[in-house]
């Protein structure tokens, strides 16, 4: 089977989104867009995760980065993944709070899908036991607002936050982030979702 | 050993940065990073290139790109690697003139180092005779616009224009692009080069 669109996916997100600390440094994106290829798609993966970035940051910068590498002509496709960095504490209080970080996913999704074909990717726990709280309770924020909108949502957190593979990596690693095994599990994820735009053949 | 900065990169560049048509969407990008963190190095690679992007195009966008992605604190550098779609006929004419793709190069390059390490990747060649001389033209200009500002260049066309992998490989693609060979190549020469940053232990 050989799909003849041209498929072109901006990865927009955080640091898990990038892939950092992946020795192979290509994070989950890089495994599904490589899935992709081998199952036939003509697809172009543009992987726009940023360290340390919020909801707030996302949607500053996601339409002009996307706008620059998703022409007319091409089938253009967003995913969008963060949120666990809204939920850090500085200084006793969310980067970003919940109600904000909401809202930034509402609006971001609202203009994003009027041009492109749109999915979110919920973030994944970060090790931390409270914030692994805050990102929980903002997962189901999230996975509400993308269904008002009629967006798939693929959640993440609870299944990472259980798996071995993910603890036992985050642990050995900085605390936060997996290494290969640990994107190679949201990869499988992500090719076994059904919503997922490039699977295999039915 | 392991270097204890927390290097940051910026790619940014055209299709030959990001990896088209590499069957393991890695590119050169994600094979000298990986090869970075292999020998010791704490380095995040942003691969900000993108399909169709000129000198112009480049130009407009790498300042908003690497500020988001480049925070003070830490180490940050910038690759650049364009030209090649400069070159490109449209109307009869280059999509962008070799004296305006000069001084693209130039003020990229003026405003980046006030800022970041930076290092310039010359373009490779296309696969098409006259555009290539035309490359070729443009990689001396390149060169010496690189050389001015004391800014380390390394030059590809010449050497992946006589080399059997590189040209069978874009022969057997889509005429331009090369498939994982190539950009390992391309990744090999970038490695050797003495001014990269994340050489061996000498």
């Amino acid at each position: 089977m050989k799909d003849p669109g041209d498929h072109r996916i901006c990865f927009v997100g955080d640091s898990f989104v990038q892939g950092t600390l992946d020795p192979e440094c290509r994070g989950w994106v890089g495994r599904v867009a490589a899935a992709a290829r081998a199952r036939g798609f003509d697809v172009t993966a543009y992987n726009l995760g940023v360290r340390r970035d919020t909801s707030r940051d996302v949607r500053a910068r996601w339409e002009a980065e996307c706008r620059a590498r998703l022409p007319a002509g091409c089938a253009g496709h967003v995913v969008f993944s963060f949120g666990a960095n809204d939920a850090t504490l500085e200084e006793g209080r969310p980067r970003v709070g919940e109600e904000e970080s909401t809202a930034n996913l509402a609006a971001v999704l609202a203009a994003a899908r009027t041009h492109y074909a749109v999915r979110v990717v919920g973030p994944p726990p970060v090790g931390d036991a409270e914030q692994d709280e805050r990102i929980l309770r903002l997962c189901a924020r999230y996975a509400e607002t993308a269904a008002e909108l009629d967006i798939p949502y693929l959640p993440l957190a609870a299944k990472l936050a259980e798996d071995p593979v993910w603890r036992n990596e985050v642990a050995a690693s900085d605390g936060s982030h997996p290494g290969a095994a640990g994107y190679r599990l949201i990869a499988s994820l992500v090719l076994a979702w059904p919503s997922w735009w490039f699977g295999p053949a039915p």
